[in-house]
């Protein structure tokens, strides 16, 4: 049963197709406009700094605060660098993360942990009242929490945490790659320090933009040195956020196509798109269902909100080796350990990992039968 | 005299336009394969994987070095802050820099002179003899070359300076954000530890892509920490290269452009585009002879070979008031200090600065003639 299409469920590592807008108005203003942005006075310089401007805006909209701040970098994981290696960790601070990190998180803080002593603590994200005792126990200087897994799809609630994290004087930096432009969250509270975003996942946007969204006051030391195109005699970066930490060329096309996509966002609703995204979940549970062999893993205490993000496990195959028959069944998943050992680990599924299905708003039923006959194929060959 | 069209001389920023194929070929890539490189098993990630392993392949091919390996960054400032934080300078290193260093290299140096005492010392570029003198004096442990002026277009014999510091021991990194592609440049020898590269510039390539080329050994420490898709539960970075240097998501859609401008080059041939550059040098430099009040900005002891960057100064005006001029006439240029301070202090022109022309393999007679008539506006009146 070799395919020539592919039912596309690796949509957590990066979304694909975009929406057809972002395919063309990113090709149409780099060919027209793909000029350096905030280094030249010519009129497609000004006509790309206003692009770039005006996708701030946007994200700023979208998130619900007007008076932010948006930074942006190549990656989340640049963001994330630059956030937890300049806010300045120091010997003995409490670190408070979710049990859904990503090396993104976790290879970071174990990097800055062998300068400096930190005590790292996996919060009870499904027990708010003993997240509350652990608080109190152990003051948090710094709660990172991924805002939803990258395995398993469950929600972490990072309002209410941040919420009580923050009469410590914690610094809250929520990791909001698999959510932005999928939850409708709102960023104005004065809980969330830092929220980081990926240009390229649930935003629906193109890979090399991503970055964070912070108060005008944020001032981490930067990660990254280089021109900013103002303030060039100066042998320090300048003091104005955000092109303190903007060093290079801004990726113009990039953020050309994040505009398209939060403009497609804005004229769907993000509530059709995470309706949509509960109903294909929905429909990958009930598939799985189906099949006596196949194990959806969940956490422990399941949290009560998911994105789209399924994992589970096929009776008398590796993980690895299911990826492989899908594939030649033309169906694109992700199996291991999707970056994040830590969420394995909790979820019992170390080191062999999962099998994850990450549908997005454009996963058809033509997918879900293409997933369907393959899981039959399975079970008839086991 | 208000253009519609806008005559482009703001190469030296980044190109543009690209050659069609470089458009062409990203948008069909990324439309078709816009997947998740080296972290899928199925048969669009392999697709994806196969491109930039070709890109990789062109690369060092175009730099006659098939034995070297290509990291790649999402810029030349993220590989140089890579590189010249990496490699443990050490206090009271002598660190050797051209005359002509971009922010990229300066600010990055300044960062690490905070902690570290570097003994920072600019090159003689134009006298060998000197620079030998210089190295017995004060034994080299880095020299760190721009390999042509972003701001006057000046080449420095990268080679030979090489070959005179590595005796002692020391590492040769050369920037050629504005060279490859464009000088023919042979990186097989194993005087040159680090080449950097901005795919966006003379590569013809989109933004979102640079990085550097350097021996298999190279293990400068990490400067970013994160997913790599691969010994994902290791909280160490895998030691590997390129991956130890490529975390989070690599942006194959820039890649698939570096990929078709590669190709282009290879069908144009690096010496023809490097030969109708050198036309274009001197029809800018036969352009401002023309007028009186127009003055090219060179180096007290010029070199003999350049890349087609100008830069001038007109009499009676700031740079930046000439820039205003010439956008209202369609000119697209940059002015001021490029961020390039020290290269303005070596050429006197600092704190004002230049304007910079700087022309492309897609530099038309028409923009030269709008140049032209730009010029002759500005003369008359004055």
């Amino acid at each position: 049963m070799l395919k020539t299409r592919t039912a596309y469920f690796d949509n957590a590592a990066t979304t694909f197709p975009k929406p057809e807008e972002v395919y063309r108005f990113m090709d149409i203003f780099y060919r027209e406009c793909g000029v350096n942005v905030g280094r030249g006075q010519h009129k497609l310089a000004a006509r790309a700094s206003a692009l770039v401007s005006e996708t701030r805006e946007l994200l700023l909209d979208l998130n619900h605060c007007p008076e932010k701040r948006v930074v942006f970098t190549p990656s989340a994981t640049e963001a994330l660098n630059i956030i937890l290696r300049g806010i300045g960790i120091k010997d003995g601070w409490n670190v408070y993360v979710s049990p859904f990190e990503h090396n993104a998180v976790t290879r970071v803080l174990h990097h800055i942990g062998q300068t400096v002593r930190i005590n790292l603590r996996t919060l009870e994200v499904h027990d708010l009242p003993s997240i509350q005792e652990q608080f109190a126990a152990h003051r948090p200087n710094l709660v990172v929490m991924s805002h939803a897994s990258n395995v398993c799809g469950a929600v972490v609630p990072v309002h209410a945490i941040s919420a009580q994290a923050r009469p410590y004087g914690a610094i809250n930096v929520i990791d909001m790659a698999q959510t932005m432009g999928l939850i409708d969250t709102e960023l104005s509270s004065s809980e969330i320090d830092y929220a980081v975003f990926a240009g390229h996942k649930t935003l629906y946007g193109p890979l090399g933009v991503g970055g964070f969204i912070c108060s005008a006051s944020a001032n981490p030391t930067p990660l990254l040195y280089g021109g900013t195109g103002i303030d060039s005699a100066n042998l320090d970066l300048p003091m104005s956020l955000p092109e303190r930490y903007e060093v290079g060329s801004l990726n113009i096309q990039a953020i050309a196509g994040l505009n398209a996509a939060l403009k497609w966002i804005g004229a769907i609703g993000i509530h059709t798109i995470c309706k949509r995204e509960a109903e294909h979940r929905n429909r990958l549970l009930s598939i799985f269902s189906q099949f006596s062999n196949v194990r959806v893993v969940e956490p422990t205490h399941p949290l009560s909100e998911h994105i789209g993000v399924v994992s589970c496990v096929i009776k008398g195959y590796a993980p690895d080796e299911i990826g492989k028959i899908l594939c030649a069944c033309g169906i694109a998943v992700r199996t291991g350990l999707h970056c994040s050992p830590d969420t394995h680990r909790q979820l019992g599924t170390f080191p062999s990992g999962t099998i994850r299905f990450a549908p997005s708003y454009f996963t058809t039923s033509d997918d879900f039968a293409d997933l369907e006959a393959a899981l039959d194929h399975i079970e008839q060959n086991s």
